[in-house]
């Protein structure tokens, strides 16, 4: 590759001379904005299956030395890096909680970075600033419809906060849970609170032997980062079993009696609304009602689902989500806008005043900078992104948006359902589903004992890896899979495909193609022809 | 405003259609790639002064009920978002750590959101994530410098990880000292570590009454969040009273010996490679040292400073950040990255494993997906912006930006020392430096008692705040202000403009006008006619 000239010169004209309208970063920008499809199934051509052939571009740890041409740098990225990433536009790239985007999205993208605004003061943001508390603002009034008078008093009021926006979904969790630990422990008499005075010492002034935090095994990762960092640790992450996917709230009681039976004190239930794995919701009424029984807070980790309150039909699925404490909800998801956007919303805008911090050249006492009261410091302003997607949408289209992808999955079910040789392994309560291949001959599969069905199980379990595997590397189209345990399998965990409805650009004809695709791919197999013979013993 | 159709082939056209070339996101577009300093001097008007008159257009927390038309939205952004946010671009806003970005960050933002990949696994990202990687053995390597073999090992190794890629220096921050607690604090003999029995319990194993984190009273207010967080408390911030803007490592040696007296353990050290508001250094070496004679981690905070590791020239001005355990850099700043682009390394590529999390359908054990070792979950594929960065700059190319920042503030420097009416306040070590206004009446105010210029000082400092406010709204230049330390001032807290100088296209005569631009404020102003009737006494 030649080398650019090292001068100041040529760096200043980096800086201040555009791109010529026939370079190569020119020509990608012109392709994505005609037709980002077309851009994509040009370009994303996947042509190294292993991971080990794409590092190989990505070699070496030598800083470069020299500059080099910004077109022929753009050459090299379309050519390892756009080649190989995931193509998340594709209608039959369904196992991924990303989608589709509309076009706006690239525009703002650019928009975004030609201002290149810092979230963290109003110095350096202005009007960010208040378009960050109105979208957050907004998706506080979608959570807990409170007056006009509430939100006028607190929507920009420098001494509370709706919530805080964040790069995604865990940092909310965490946010949201960390708020919720300062205000359990917080100034007391003479204690100063455990921002202050640590851990350690709020576990003696309040005489818990350990604090938790309880979900269903199906509660996100994110919270067992977020019970190591706060310093509670995992021991006390009260991981609920259960097998239908949601944490039913008389277990729920009883654990968390248990637990502060031992002198620990439950610091928060965490009710999920849409789990990753197959988009169930747990019983956010109930579960709030136990929290208050047990003195807690309520967490709802509505980062998938959250955006299911837009619509009329279905949001009731989400009810008793308004007596949480805390929710979480990622914009990036259900929402259409690029990776970036979680945030955190309080019932309680005083609440977020429990990890406020103050420093002398920002965030002046009685100031509106955004930095006292998130995690973050510096951020960008992709607030504007979900302030512009809740406007070009409004409400009434992420109905139409989220009806259309509840009612495709229950379509897609209704099919594999139909289907002699799939197995529908948990129905879709949002736009998830999760099921399996499993050739008819298997279909009475569910009635028999366990012990005797093990291996057939196993070798069901192998066949769902190896075809997700294999449809992944052909590039056509993606499926993803997971292990859950199943219901009307005993809570067995099994080994099942997971499919993602969100992309508006998906229909039938995709779907059955995935299907048809999936069971040719099987049929070519070894294990398919064993699977196949099998006689099953007939049960009385 | 008129409402667009709420119809599903009205959003299905939002996902497919692109934007019409005469639309007014097009424009933007155009303008933005023809010349962005005018789109900027024409868009960002901030007719309006006051914030509160800003938040009025941003008012209603009620969410959208009908989407708009994406054109319509796009004027709106423009009138009310745009208008009045801050021009980081512009040579005469010489106040914040960010500034002009070189014109390709603007197409790769595009290509970012048309790709949309999520960096928490390598399903949703592919190439991105040993990009990511290959990203941060660069900058290990140009910190530790370590050989071939080390790289060749670690750069793509599934177990061990060079550094975690973050939104931003605090989160860096963070992960770092989460990383050192973890180590601290880790398995020993039956006991599980502190991510699994939490901090309590950890103390009681080790036998620590607290365990604390020291730097300057310069250190970052993220290190403030960071004990929070982390459950140490504000009480363990061994904040040391550091006039001279830098941590002395006897004072250190001495602080973290009585602390450890009284049965505490320190955890770490913080020197800081920039600090934020005079860009000092701490001295490196020595903290590295005496952090080895305290037995503690030691984590330089060079969120700011860091890029200076790629001039030959002053490299050495952060001599000992090799023996860091970890280091802080954020490429939006001195590597004019768009903001979120926070990076932490650790010279042991077995550190991060303190903080490795498993979950079922992602970051599987082995696998080499980056959510299992980061704080943050899903995450953009911003390591793109400073791959490209490292490429089309090179190191040799971001040195000369460097050294252009440091010899343009010390000619700066030098034009305010010759200037009678005003004065240096904090030399420039990097490219940021603090000075104010005062008459040449009082050019012996240094060498008065405290006590007798008391109110002399009280007026410079009223000076500085109202002169720094008028030219801010005035809208023609920004220069920030602070209040820190002086040390020929006995270590007076003062009042100070601070200026950083980075931005690649201000010229030193846009810095002189910056100086005739506040003296003229200054000279309307009746406190300026009284500082100049001052006749200070003679001193012997």
């Amino acid at each position: 590759m030649s080398k650019a000239e090292v001068s100041l010169d040529h760096l200043f004209r980096v800086f201040t001379k555009p791109e010529h309208t026939d370079s190569t970063l020119a020509k990608i920008e012109r392709h994505l904005s005609d037709n980002i499809s077309d851009f994509l199934s040009q370009h994303v051509v996947t042509k190294k299956t292993s991971l080990e052939e794409i590092e190989k571009d990505f070699f070496s740890a030598a800083v470069p030395d020299s500059p080099e041409f910004v077109s022929e740098h753009a050459e090299a990225l379309l050519d390892k890096l756009v080649a190989h990433s995931v193509n998340t536009y594709a209608p039959t790239f369904i196992g991924h909680m990303t989608s589709a985007l509309p076009y706006f999205h690239l525009s703002l993208a650019k928009l975004l970075v030609g201002l290149n605004q810092n979230l963290v003061k109003i110095e350096t943001s202005k009007a960010f600033t208040p378009l960050e508390r109105q979208t957050l603002g907004m998706m506080h009034n979608l959570i807990y419809q409170q007056n006009d008078a509430f939100y006028e008093e607190y929507l920009h009021n420098a001494n509370h906060s709706l919530g805080a926006f964040c790069s995604g979904g865990t940092i909310a969790n965490i946010t949201a849970l960390w708020v919720a630990r300062n205000q359990l422990l917080g100034p007391d008499g003479k204690f100063p609170g455990v921002a202050k005075a640590g851990l350690a010492a709020a576990y003696r002034h309040y005489g818990y032997e350990n604090i938790g935090i309880m979900s269903s095994n199906r509660g996100h990762y994110s919270l067992s980062k977020t019970v190591d960092i706060l310093g509670i640790g995992r021991d006390n992450m009260l991981t609920v079993h259960s097998p239908s996917q949601q944490l039913e709230a008389e277990k729920a009681l009883a654990v968390g009696k248990a637990y502060q039976e031992q002198g620990n004190k439950l610091l928060a239930i965490v009710g999920v609304a849409g789990t990753t794995e197959t988009g169930h919701v747990d019983p956010l009424d109930e579960l709030a009602d136990v929290a208050k029984e047990l003195g807690c807070w309520f967490h709802v980790d509505a980062a998938w689902g959250g955006a299911t309150l837009f619509s009329e039909a279905y949001r009731s699925k989400l009810a008793g989500i308004e007596k949480a404490d805390s929710v979480t909800i990622d914009a990036h998801k259900q929402m259409y806008v690029p990776m970036g956007a979680g945030m955190a919303l309080f019932k309680d805008p005083r609440h977020s005043n429990a990890v406020r911090h103050h420093a002398q050249y920002i965030l002046r006492q009685g100031s509106k900078d955004l930095g006292a009261t998130t995690l973050e410091g510096s951020r960008n302003g992709m607030a504007m992104m979900v302030y512009s997607s809740l406007h070009i949408f409004g409400r009434r289209g992420y109905e139409l948006l989220i009806d259309k992808s509840i009612e495709q999955a229950k379509t897609f079910a209704a099919m594999i359902d139909a289907h002699p040789d799939f197995e529908l392994m948990t129905a879709p309560i949002l736009s998830l589903l999760t099921y399996r291949l499993r050739p008819s001959a298997l279909a009475k599969l569910e009635d028999m004992p366990c012990d005797e069905a093990s291996s057939i199980k196993k070798k069901l379990d192998s066949l769902t890896v190896r075809v997700q595997k294999q449809q992944r590397e052909a590039g056509r189209s993606f499926v993803s899979r997971t292990r859950i345990e199943i219901a009307k399998y005993q809570g067995e965990t099994t080994t099942v495909f997971r499919v993602v409805l969100a992309n508006p650009l998906t229909t039938e004809s995709h779907l059955s193609a995935i299907l048809d695709e999936q069971l040719e791919i099987a049929k070519t197999m070894k294990l398919w022809s064993e699977l196949t013979a099998i006689v099953l013993p007939k049960i009385a």
